[in-house]
């Protein structure tokens, strides 16, 4: 089956290695901007970049990897028979979306893998090696390419996906910024950072071109993150010099732990 | 001047490699533990074992690398007329207990430094390297070595100091068990946890004895930080779909790259 990627930058170019990596042998197709099929197309990504409508009547699979905002757009205008997933990093919205298709069976899928570096010229056949790949309902022939390039297959209906990412994503990436923004306010503050500042306030160097669409579409789940994290924060508060907090290290150790695949 | 090293464990450990590899040629003594000493004396961290009171008489500089309410006890025993420094995490308890000391001065001290493997057989010479190295005081003798070994010296009044540790690092260790804490009480979360989960959650897997000592001797300056950081939790739930939020990435992703020396 002939793929097209729609939007041909680190995921959708990542997907592409992966696939060939994993021995897909058909026609992989490009529909970007003409920068990045331009890339594609000379590191061999992609074998061809056609317009969305030549790729739509083409392809038997394809894969939306464009912010989440243009996936609702290319939503709105595509015309396929094919079968179409997604890597954005919200699901509700986009298989909202979806049900609007006329034609095709859509399936909304988020691979939660990414690097600091974006664009095509940073594609990793490995990138989705060993990271949870959520589908939004089962479908055997991407169940079988998401095995295939090593990814942990997870089946999550679109709302539980978008509140389990507030909690282990969306909310991480507030605190980080959170965190940068009350030691960058502080003059006195960069002088004493050491490592856990260092650690904590990566994330805080993410674009917020990204964000703005996930807060836009995962305002709900993200209000209820923060709400729930801030009270656990007032426990805490509580607990300073309280023997319990013992217990939260130790739980909190082992739930890390767990994060890491250690389950010792 | 000879040197006794009390509580030779990382950092102690790490202190007398970087004063070795920076030209001290003096004996470097070291109290602490028989199994502590006896790896110490085995791989030439320090070139002898004694008691306390010998090493005082015998010192004409006492290092204390220990726990914090270990530092306190030494300091209500230790009777010497040697230069005395700490190495410990809060500074105001510290320097407030040494004021009783009947004889030697104190400076206190903090180097920003660290690592997640402990004791002194990972001792590293250049573990200060290019880290904050707080005193509460001026030092002629102390601040030359401190810039032999590479590290940044800072000077701060204790209470300064412990104000900003609470921001730049026991905020952080507290907001990653929190996080941690929040994704272990959710049974699916792991399961879709992807690296922004994992960075976030490395603190949390620190050992609460150490952090026992933290917060009973700065429990007021964490207070204040963590209210302040949850009143900033709460603006920002306020802003997720506000064009503000765009300014508070902005300057918080300026604020992370500070951090990091880089001022770009």
């Amino acid at each position: 089956m002939p793929l097209a990627i729609v939007g041909v930058g680190l995921i959708g170019g990542s997907f592409a290695r992966a696939l060939r990596q994993a021995g897909y042998t058909e026609k992989i197709i490009g529909v970007s901007s003409a920068s990045s099929t331009k890339k594609a197309l000379a590191s061999g990504v992609i074998d061809e970049a056609l317009s969305l409508a030549e790729a739509a009547a083409q392809a038997d699979l394809i894969y939306l990897s464009q912010p989440i905002q243009q996936i609702l757009t290319t939503l709105d205008v595509l015309q396929t028979d094919a079968l179409i997933t997604d890597a954005g990093s919200t699901k509700a919205a986009i298989c909202d979306r979806a049900k609007k298709l006329k034609r095709g069976r859509f399936v909304g899928g988020h691979p939660m893998a990414g690097k600091e570096s974006r664009g095509v010229e940073h594609a990793d056949p490995d990138l989705f090696r060993n990271r949870p790949y959520v589908l939004t309902a089962r479908e055997p022939a991407l169940e079988r390419w998401i095995e295939r390039i090593g990814a942990r297959l997870v089946i999550l209906d679109p709302q539980e996906h978008d509140r389990l990412v507030a909690l282990v994503s969306h909310l991480p990436q507030l605190l980080s910024t959170a965190l940068a923004s009350a030691i960058g306010a502080d003059p006195e503050a960069a002088k004493v950072a050491g490592p856990a500042a260092q650690d904590l306030t990566r994330l805080a160097l993410s674009p917020y071109e990204i964000w703005r669409d996930i807060f836009s579409t995962n305002a709900a789940s993200i209000d209820t993150a923060l709400a729930n994290f801030i009270a656990k924060l007032e426990t805490l508060r509580a607990q300073l010099r309280s023997p319990e907090m013992e217990k939260v290290f130790t739980q909190s150790a082992a739930a890390a732990r767990t994060l890491r695949g250690d389950h010792s």
